[in-house]
Formats: C-alpha cells, structure tokens, sequence
C-alpha cells in the first residue's frame, strides 16, 4: 500500500536526498521501497533493474545509497512508525491525503515523501494561504516586535504564518499570529515529538492549540544540524516569504534563495544600516531577491489575494449571486469545481468530466474542500452553498 | 557683454522660470536682455519680434512673463549686483567661466543663469565627482550619524559632498565632510550674503573654508519658499544623489526625483520600517526610484569612478607610462585632451584641432584643469606631465 511505502521512504532517506527523490518518483514508493531490498539482497540485480533507465552517474548515486537506506530499514517499518506517532499525539500525511499542502510539491523531486503533523488544523489549508516569516535567532527587539506586527496583520487578513521554532523572529511571528487569533504553523528539523527548542515548548504548545507543527522526518528523529537546512525548503513552499532581521550569513537568507527559486514572492524588511541583523534583508533588497517590505500591508498585497468567493474577504460580504470567479490554487482544482455545478456528484463521475485521474480529482476536492468552497456529503459532492459562509470552513 | 546680461538675468527671473528659460536660450542672454527693455516699452513691437519662432502659447507665456521681468530691471543691473556680491565676499560665476559646472548644464533650459559662490573651492571641481547627501530636517540621531558616516567616507575617497544648509541630514552631511577634511558645498535657496538658517551659520562659515557656498539668486535675495523647490534642482545636479532619512513628503524626495530625471544614480538609506523618519526612503527604494546603500562605499561605487589619469584613486598609484585611458566627464574633454599631445598648444589650434567651437574648448580645458589633467602656461596649454601629480591640482 503507497501510504505505508510513502511512510518508510520517509524514515529510509535523510530529507531532500536526490537519489532517493529520483527513485521513487521514477519507480513510485512501492517499486522503489521493494527495489532496497533487492539491493540489499543482490546489488548488481538491482543495479540491472535500473539499468537503461538513466544516465550512468544518477544509477551509481542511486545503487550506492541503497547501502545506508537498507541500513535504516529496520527503524523504517510503517506499522512502527505510525505507533510512534500515535504516542506522541502525531499523524502522518502522504500525498494523496486530502490534507496534503499542494504548495509543498512545487519541490518537484526535492518533496517530502511524508509529513508528521500534530495539531488542529490540516496542513493543506495553512499553506493555502500562507506566509512565511522568517530571521535571526538572534534578532533585536525592533525585528521582534516587526516580526509579530507582520504575523498579527497576515493572520487578521485570512493567511495563516509559517515559521521555524527558533528563537528569535520564528517564535515572534508565531506569538504575533496567536495573538491575533490566527493559524500558524511551526516547521521543525526534527521529530513533532519533541517541541525544540526546550525553551520554546511553551509556545510550541500554544501553536498546536491554533495550528500545527509539522516535520518530515518522523518522531523521534533529531533535529540534526543539516536538517535545519533541508528544512527550510519546507517553509520556503508557503505562498510568500518574508524575511524580517538576518545577518550576511543567517540561514534565513536560504530560505529566501529557496523561496525566490520556487518562483514564490520574495520580501524583506529593513533595519537600521548600523545594525548587522539587518544586512542579510539589506543584501536581498540590494541583489534583487527580495523586495522591500515595512509590514504586513505590503507583504499581503505581495502574497496576493486567493479569493475564492470572488468576494470581499476583508469584510466578509457576500460574492454577487451570479458568482464572482474564484481564484484557484491549481488547474485542477478549477476543473474539478467547474465540474460540480450546483449538484451533488460523485468522484468518478466528477473525475470523467473534469478529465482528470481520480487522485487528481480527489487531490483537488481535498483542497476545494479545505478553501471552503466545495463540500461533502458521503460520497457525493456539491459546491459551497453560501458564499457568506467562512472562507476555511475546516476550522 | 554676456556676462552681464547673464547676471542680470539671474535678478530678473525666478529660479527655474519656464519663459525666460526659453528666451534666452533662443536669443541668448544678450537679445533677450535688450528684448526685456522693449516689452516694457512697446509690447505690440516685442511680440512681432518673437512672431513666428515658437508656438502662439510660448509667446503668450513670455510676453505675459515680461512684466514681471519689466518691474524688477531696477534692481537687476549688473555693476549694482556686481558691487553688493563683493561686499559679502563673492563672486559671480557664468556659463562660460572656467568654473562653471558643467553638471548643471544637464538641466537645459531649466540651468540657472549665474551662480553666485563664496568659498575656496571652485564650483567646476566641486561639482565634478560629488555626491549630493540629503534628507529630513527633523532627521533622527541615527540619520545624523549615517549622513556624517556616508560624507566621511564619500570625502575620504575623493568625492566632494553636495547638499542644501538645513538642519538635520544637511548638516550632518557637510560635518562628516568637513571632518574628514574633504570639500563640501552647500547651495542655499536665498542669496549668499546669509548664511540661513541662522543656527548653522558657524558650520557653514567653515563650509567656506573647506568647499563653497552657492546659490543661483544674487546676495540680498530671501529664502522663500518655492525657492528651496528650485534650488533642489541644483543639488540633484551632483554625480549621484543619496537620500538618508525623509518623510513620506519630505522635500529631499523632490531631490530624488529631479536626479533620477537627470539620469543621475539615486541612492536611500534604509531604516527602521517604525521610524516615520525613514518611510520616504523606504518608498523611493520600492518604488523603483532609489538603489538602496548601507554605507558610503555602497554610495561610492554606484556613483561611480572618474579616474582621469588611469592610476588608481585610493593610493596615489601611477598610471602605467603608456597612459592608461582616463575617463572623461564630457566628450568634449577627450577630444581636447587628445588634441594635446605632449607639447603645449593655444587655445585656437585646440578647438581646430579637436572640431569645437573655442566656448567649448575652453570649457573643456576648464574641466581638464580642475581635474589636475591639463596646466596652463599663459596661454598655452599641455597635458599634465606628472601622473603621480594630485588630481585635484587647482586646490
């Protein structure tokens, strides 16, 4: 079953590895969770089932790695891994999961084979409409207090916050977006099992209570120093990022390259020039990845709107009855609501007229559902009635 | 005699007066001076004379102009402004004069018709590799510090510092200058017999001592307001324009936008997005219109180099003895200069020689002596023969 093959290439690989990204997306998780064991078993069996397949080098990658994947198979067993989760108040999210964040799969072969979340709110709608607020660990009380003024605004305007854990501007957005009663989600290096840093738990809960923290390695796993890295490619899939206070070499500068590589709106806000946890925004500013922002007004009028009741999402009023065109996060997804009309449908029935697959449909009635704009009644769905209703009708 | 007649053109007409602008430019200084006399006699005669040399409206406009021209001929006589500059130690500098800066001409008929300068340093130099550094007058200590820093480093390195006489970033720019020892020039919206305001009257006294004090309106003229619009102008004509601190209407972004104009390189100083101080900054850069700079190398090298003898400016090195190729701040100044050879050659065998008229060669020759590239030997000239020589060699 691809959920569990999903689940242990999760625990096999250490995040972002080519090859293994390579494997599975040419073989599938199935085919390619099988092929470790035949690697293990008989290497050159295994180097012939790929022979042909790819250039010479991407096959030798793959063959050689197979040596420290089979090494992790035994901590790599599905069945174990979602007890673990559970112990830890943890679930785990693969891609055909209507919970699934779109936005993540922009990395292409680079994407996480699973994500363990625990929290309230699914992942796929804190992504929907997301920014991430990023910076130093080690930030002023001016990138503070900028950070959580941001995070408030984005969240009192329907985008909820993606961030790290860190001190510093990650845990200041995080208490902006709480304070405003907004979603925020916490990505973290290591396993959701453990709230890290210990002096952030406090607050870690809190953003469990109104959002989630997600990782894509699996409880128990450690927040090793490469996986803060990998990690940042995670929070550079929301819909924009910002970048609040860094230095010249803070991490969150790769965040911003990530997010800029992935074609997501890039911003960062300025300091004082005296002062060094502003020259990273003011390098981004300068080298043109980043425009300059100076709140949270800005950065959502760069985010951009998504309004899929072609209404006024400021103030709640109501679409024209003729329905104002909603805005979609991917061509399936307008397809699929085209497809509906006014009457409760079926998946295959939905899937045939839209002329999509049925995971397709189904990813897409997974994000339209999570919107606000569809819903389901069993097997069966239609089109949001009201347009009135609340934009995240999940919440 | 032009000279005249451009000096009392510059007590007839404002500032950046549209219509006088055009005649005298289409007359020239002296038709335009007699034409003055006969609109004020005979206004049926004066407009036959311009019948026919621009659109039915300019006439209009310059016809309707001369009354106010007409009404201020009393105080614009020649001798008389002449006498009153002396009196407060100045002298008057006209569009053929060795010192005229050049950089004004870019303004066209906009260009000031005189400008009466106190000081040591000759406005052509001054003006020659400058950077005008601007910004609020209720600036802020951290803008004061910036603006002292970026004049510093700018006069360290050669480059001269243009800037109004306010309180706030003007100030703190000319004593970063004058500090470091370097040259700074203030150009004032009234006449140069007041050194305004009031409070800066002994910084600015040393401004004489170390650069100049200039302004386009003669000694006894008041400071009015629209004058200080106008004198903008002046000051974006510098080689790159930085604005440190400003408002979201601050008068320092009316500078910014004439440099851009100019095609001037227009730089802003980041600060604090909570400083009101730094918002008009922060909108120049967003809007296109700004580089952002952190300091004033940043400044420096978007002003750029103008190396005249192919060495290197920060150590004194010589050129190499085949005299690597010197830029130059006008076409002009390389046609002469090539024309110059190694001997020494009057000014008539130059203009032939490099295809100019002896007004622009002179002029030439003006610039090439200020940049320490040409020596004058009565009336010869020759190229400099020392590349090891200061480039500055008039100081």
């Amino acid at each position: 079953m691809s959920a569990d093959a999903w689940i242990e290439w999760s625990a096999l690989a250490e995040p972002a590895d080519d090859a293994a990204g390579w494997l599975v997306s040419t073989l599938g998780p199935d085919a390619a969770r099988e092929w470790v064991d035949v690697a293990a078993r008989d290497v050159v069996e295994a180097t012939i089932m790929l022979a042909g397949s790819a250039p010479e080098r991407t096959i030798t990658d793959v063959v050689r790695a197979s040596e420290r994947w089979a090494r992790r198979r035994e901590g790599a067993q599905a069945a174990a891994l979602r007890e673990r989760a559970q112990r830890c108040g943890a679930r785990v999210v693969v891609r055909d999961d209507p919970e699934w964040p779109v936005a993540v799969d922009s990395l292409g072969q680079g994407a996480p084979f699973a994500l363990w979340v625990r929290g309230v709110e699914p992942l796929g709608g804190l992504f929907l409409r997301s920014v991430a607020i990023v910076g130093a660990r080690s930030s002023t009380s001016y990138g503070d207090h900028v950070a959580s003024t941001i995070a408030a605004h984005a969240a009192d305007h329907g985008w909820s916050v993606v961030s790290g854990g860190a001190y510093g501007i990650d845990a200041a957005a995080h208490r902006g977006a709480l304070a405003a009663g907004g979603r925020t989600l916490a990505v973290m290096a290591g396993g959701v099992d453990r709230l890290y840093p210990a002096g952030n738990s406090d607050l870690l809960a809190r953003v469990l209570d109104q959002g989630a923290v997600m990782s894509e390695v699996p409880p128990g796993w450690a927040p090793h120093r490469s996986r803060f890295l990998t990690r940042n490619r995670l929070i550079a899939c929301a819909s924009a990022t910002v970048v609040v206070e860094a230095a010249r070499r803070s991490g969150a500068l790769s965040t911003a390259n990530r997010a800029a590589e992935l074609a997501r709106p890039v911003a960062a806000v300025p300091g004082p020039v005296t002062s060094a946890a502003s020259a990273g925004c003011h390098t981004l500013v300068r080298d043109g990845v980043a425009v300059l922002v100076t709140g949270g007004a800005d950065l959502v009028e760069l985010a951009g709107p998504i309004d899929l009741h072609g209404g006024d999402a400021e103030n709640g009023a109501a679409a024209d009855d003729t329905g104002g065109t909603p805005e979609f996060a991917a061509p399936a997804d307008r397809a699929v609501f085209d497809a509906l009309g006014r009457r409760a449908r079926d998946l295959d029935a939905l899937a045939t007229t839209a002329g999509l697959t049925l995971a397709e449909a189904r990813a897409a009635l997974g994000r339209l559902e999570l919107a606000g704009a569809v819903v389901r009644d069993r097997h069966r769905w239609r089109r949001k009635p009201d347009p009135r209703a609340k934009r995240f009708a999940t919440r």
